[in-house]
């Protein structure tokens, strides 16, 4: 799979050998009642709709949202919109060596990386009820799902591991807020901070894209983690009452104010640091992450962006900041 | 007890023999040096503040708050207040035959007839999940606060009892609707009706007056009630896990917006329906109340009233709608 | 007409031999200066747009918007969107038997059915001058307006017979809070509720489609009807002022809040109830609506509802509530 | 009355032998069962509280408020408020040659001038009809009451003649804006300026002091007034429908917003106009008389003032333009 | 090029032989490879698209945005907007005798009468230093600029000229101000009415069409005039400390509220008046515009309007008022 | 000065002969018009009312707030305040080594610690224009403020040095996200953080107490500062106009919001990054301020705080996170 072509860089008229996801699939007729395949199909790079005419009868039985297949086709244009039309295609076989998130847009940190920082941090808690908690929470199951969930569906770190890239970096503010002021209890923060959006491992479905489950929108991924912690804190030995309400009120408060759907507002100096340190966290990386997509632009300002309110600088360069000298603008 | 006069009917200079609930006390020391007993008292038609200059060592060894007292003393008034001075203190005793409740304000319905048709309303349920649900949670425990809980600190149904009058009428008001409305699921809509406001047994303290517990302060009513179906559902054999959902859904949604706390909001017919029959309730009730308190003032409205945004017109006599003829005004 | 196919089960290539309703009507001219009839027809399932090419003179001259015509014609397509290609038109006569409103959505409750249960219930009011004023409103113009009118234009009961419909839902809400209350006054409630919304009948246009009338959007139907209310009570013997501006602030305020258009807010008992009985009935509705309309999407979801602020959640089955067992979801 | 001191110039042991305005009246009792008078006072520069010991049985039998009174006493002090000590009080008469309106503040404006400029506008209007019409709703009654409306309770031309000064000033600056802008209807925003605020004559008390009616709390004076137009209108022949609805429109929508309590937002550039004429006129008037009330304190600034959201700034002098230098500051 | 005909009179296959002003270019290509000239021209009636398939490299090396170009050509549709099909083009020179300015909309009163008006009011301030400032800040540069300059992008004043025609029309709505109340301080007051938008000259961009700079966007006009003011007041001899800050603070505060992107509220009475007129100035030239737009379109009422939250109603004539009668409506 | 008394530990009755901060002077008449001077004196724990009834004639003469005075006299109270009542006063001198700073609440931060780590942080910026600038803006007057100002008057880092504080705060969580994020512009990021409240040297008064000087009333500290930059920088050669643009963007915008006070919202990454930032701090700051201020109550939970619409949790002990353990609760 390493050298096929990525979709957002593809012409009409380019042949296609392509492993993709499968993201949507419907049976459909057209106006003379022939049935057709009609399916979206996703790499890292973009979405793309797709048609297959005939000879997919044995595909349909076995296929469904979020397998990868492989096909053959053309890239073919349809309202001005690209489209893909399927000569051959079928499910991808463990021989292939692909897996559905190689599809999905992911974080560009390692994840291995990522995943050593986690535990080490977690190792440093000095306080055994919280160090025990979190690893009853970071079992084999969550743990795996919790290294890949996004942080969202689209507007800050909206990728593969994005919550654990974004975890560590709140990790890091709250720290840092620590140093400066001692009177904070750096076990009790640190905890929230690993924990505040852990929920969002069954909020959110990201097998085959980033959706919202049915459970998600019911209950939301701030009511599911306080679930979690208050049954998993049951089944640890003399959990102190007053620490788990307190663990509590962290997660349920993270996202500051109530019109922002936290049910309680912050009410403890460990609640009010990790609602900034996730806003100062989530907006850098969403306004990243929307300067760098429109980058090819040519232009000096994104598109009005409607959860900024406005639009958006693009500097010349975005240089590390060694680099960076009167040159920059 | 039965003939001591009202609290707030005695005038400066009565006397009183009075049994009272005992909702604060503090030692306090006079500019001199010397010390004294402060206290609140109350009774379920005012709250007073009292004093005590001698002879209450061997008391306050046991005294605590929540406690109902016996006392000889006189009204005074401090600074256009009126205040209790005390000659005399003692604990009550099982003979005195009075409890805390007494001294609380309390919904004019009678208990007995509430819970009646309370433990009618769930024998109807045809769901046995949810039934089986309810009954768990309406444990001895929790089905003994519940009878008493008020629905609120302040605003309405704030008396003992109350959380109980406000739920059977909302179940009333829902079952009006699905009457008219045959798509909405009963069960679920009257389950969710009689579980909304349960969370306020943690929520709330009513032992000595009304006032938010540290646990409420950090979770909040939704949030408690959710963890409790959370859990009792899962010793439920097979508890079907979207009826769960659902079922939490209606409980985190019931404030109607994200604004008044709720972390979702209603996004099922039932949700809707029972955000506006609590409203409905809540608000007939709040508004009622205020129009009572005020209705000796001999003015046609009441004072400006912050929740209501407005102040509210006395009508000459709340009458009996049978009575009701032109006479009304 | 019994027979014709509804227009939104027509399909591309079917022959059109029907009774529509003319909702709009223009001539307008091609590039090379040709004209061409440019119509909007629509049944109580769709409104679509048609096109005649020739041999409309005739027609022209008699037609106007609001008329039912018969076509013969073929359902064609254009830019994606259906159209009609119109080969003969006529208007329809009396010997067709068909009227206006048999082409718009209106409400399942029959309605004689409605017209009675309104009836008794006005009859039952021991006021007199209550009784009195209603009876004067409803003249016969006033409402066999008022049978029809719905209750919107689009969010709920916004079908002909849906203010009906929706003050009958009212007034069995409020008559559930008398029961309740007994310090209601009923009969002004009752009497505010049947006439909250009578302001529309002015305010709408509903003959052939629904839209705001001028009138209807310079005044509003809150300022409507209570100028209707000032001129009826002045003609009747000795109507008690008080009772006059009661009753007007009934209507005045019955939209609960100054920012959904109420030019005062509830301060009254009875005004509080009425603005939360018609939430409770209208959001009951709309949900009700907006989900059945989506039933058929094969989705768990409808799309987003801005008036909701949220997607709304499609039960499986929407089944009458005595069948309603664990099945449900 | 001439020489008689303001209230608010009065210290602690001046003597008065006063006619002032009854502003409210009670009799009370004290501890000890021995009743007296308690009274509410004003002139036109303050309200104070006033005691009567004794001997005012027969007094009390025709005071009614409202009245004007004449009393001998001495300006007593109690919780460091000032009060009067009353020794003798009796009903002014005739011959006393006083009236209500001299105890209350009142427009610098004199008031023949103000009726004139009035009488002088409405001559100019070209449109018969409109004429007409403020002609009928000018009656001798309410012309009485109009040249004597404050324009509101406290914050902007709140004295007697208020309104009417309010409204000269809106119809110069709207007669301006005709000049600048000829597509304006000019008869038409006039019309709508001389009216829009006419209902306060009903809406507003100011015979002794100024509060709102019953009928001012139900209904508010936008609905007042146009109430008024619709039923005099009705009385002229042949008065336009559209007409009438267009001047109704500029009065129920001069308030601008919704949240500003109008049922209707501006809709037409006569209704813009009038609605923002109203805000210049107002606020002018409101930020100086604040201003004014303040000028005393020897302070740059006044208290915080809730309305405005700000303190304002007082300048040295209040000079006229023409004198005005670079000593402003 | 006085007699070309408007761009938004122009049909499809009508032949050009226009001067256009030139307001985008780039370079495309095919997707078979071929390069083209992708243009966007405007007159001040409308924009269009245009395309050139060859001959265009000349051109290109000297085009930019803001120039006058002539081109020969043809009304072509595409995706069913017009779109031009250029076949010659070529720079307009100095014989043509056209500017930029020609083809951009403009205020219909005459500029010279406008200059005039201003430099009259100017030169009839008293207070010497706000003379000398404006004066200064009325350098040929920027008097050039204020000259042209619209007074926003879209809503209100949208052209050449406009900001001019509404400074004009808030100073004789300021002038009126200080003719009523002579307390306020009128040289100020004007200063600041003169003053207030100025930074729009640098705020906006208005050769080529009218688009916020970069600067605007990063500054916006109320910060730019600010440092103006402070800047050049630094150069005159002994100008007040206060004088400048209490002008600095009109234009500071003059878009009323924070929300407004005013950093400070109004403090001043000279402040609060100039909010209020240039909310009556902008309200009234915003809705007029709007109705004339679409006065053609044969409806009562203007398109929703999201800026007005409501659509307007378009009066059969705007006559002149001395017309007006009856006949209005 | 060492050894007198914290005021707040005063009790009635004590002697004060105390060096105190002159914040308010007024001489006053009793009733019977006898004069006496009205003073304010604080020390950095508390502010108090004092009053002294003769021989303060020649001490008038040259006191002026903002002076340290020393007094003779004794702690008094008066309507339940403390009030100190003066036998003797007189100015301090430069022989007993007092200032007005020793009297205010300050930092606990070491003030040369604070500044070296200031400077060091300046060193080390790249880019020479930003360097020269903040030289050029640090000249030893302002210097000299920016050490002493707070951040604000009441809410987070209201003492001394405060605002010295806030900005190292600021700068440690600035440089953090740079490490995190290469693709930030570090130099311009790090210096508009030290920018970015400087102008609050200007809106401040804190010599006698924190209050708002006239120009920061009218202008406040956001234009004050981007006043400031566009003149400094027009000092230096060459300084790049989009450089100095974005540096005065980030001043202006890092309130974050129009409501807030910003006249424009962020727009690139770095101002999106200030606002956080600056946000975490101050909110952390005020909130630990808050608790530690109500500390010796023995409440759980202080007082409701209108800025933080909540009240907040007091826990048990503010242990250094070294030594927490399961004892925190």
């Amino acid at each position: 799979m390493n050298d096929q072509k990525d979709l957002n860089l593809l012409s009409v008229k380019d042949k296609l050998e392509h492993f993709l996801l499968l993201s949507g699939i419907v049976v459909k007729s057209t106006k003379t009642g022939k049935e057709y395949l009609d399916l979206e199909l996703r790499d890292h790079t973009a979405v793309r709709n797709a048609k297959m005419w005939a000879n997919f009868e044995s595909f349909i039985s076995n296929a469904k949202v979020g397998s990868v297949v492989k096909i053959l086709g053309v890239l073919d244009e349809f309202n001005n919109q690209p489209q893909i039309k399927i000569d051959r295609i079928r499910l991808a076989t463990s021989d292939d060596n692909v897996s559905p998130a190689d599809f999905l847009p992911k974080s560009n940190r390692p994840r291995k990386e990522m995943e050593l920082e986690l535990s080490s941090r977690i190792n440093q808690l000095s306080n055994e009820h919280l160090k025990q908690l979190i690893e009853r929470i970071f079992n084999e199951e969550n743990f795996e799902k919790y290294k890949q969930v996004p942080a969202g569906k689209a507007w800050h770190h909206a990728y593969i591991g994005g919550l654990l890239e974004h975890t560590l970096e709140i990790v890091k503010i709250c720290d840092l807020m620590c140093d400066i002021h001692p009177e904070v209890n750096r076990d009790l923060l640190i905890s929230g901070a690993i924990l505040h959006d852990l929920g969002k491992i069954e909020e959110l479905e990201f097998e085959s894209g980033f959706d919202y489950t049915d459970k998600g929108k019911l209950l939301g991924h701030i009511v599911i983690i306080a679930n979690i912690i208050e049954k998993e804190s049951d089944k640890i030995d003399r959990f102190p009452e007053e620490l788990k309400n307190h663990l509590i009120h962290l997660v349920l408060s993270h996202q500051g104010k109530l019109e922002y759907a936290s049910p309680v507002t912050p009410k403890t100096l460990e609640a009010i640091i990790l609602y900034h340190a996730d806003e100062l966290s989530a907006k850098t990386n969403a306004y990243k992450c929307a300067i760098i997509s429109e980058m090819g632009s040519g232009k000096n300002w994104t598109r009005y962006l409607p959860l900024a309110e406005t639009s958006l600088f693009i500097p010349k360069i975005f240089a590390k900041s060694d680099d960076f000298k009167d040159t920059l603008f």
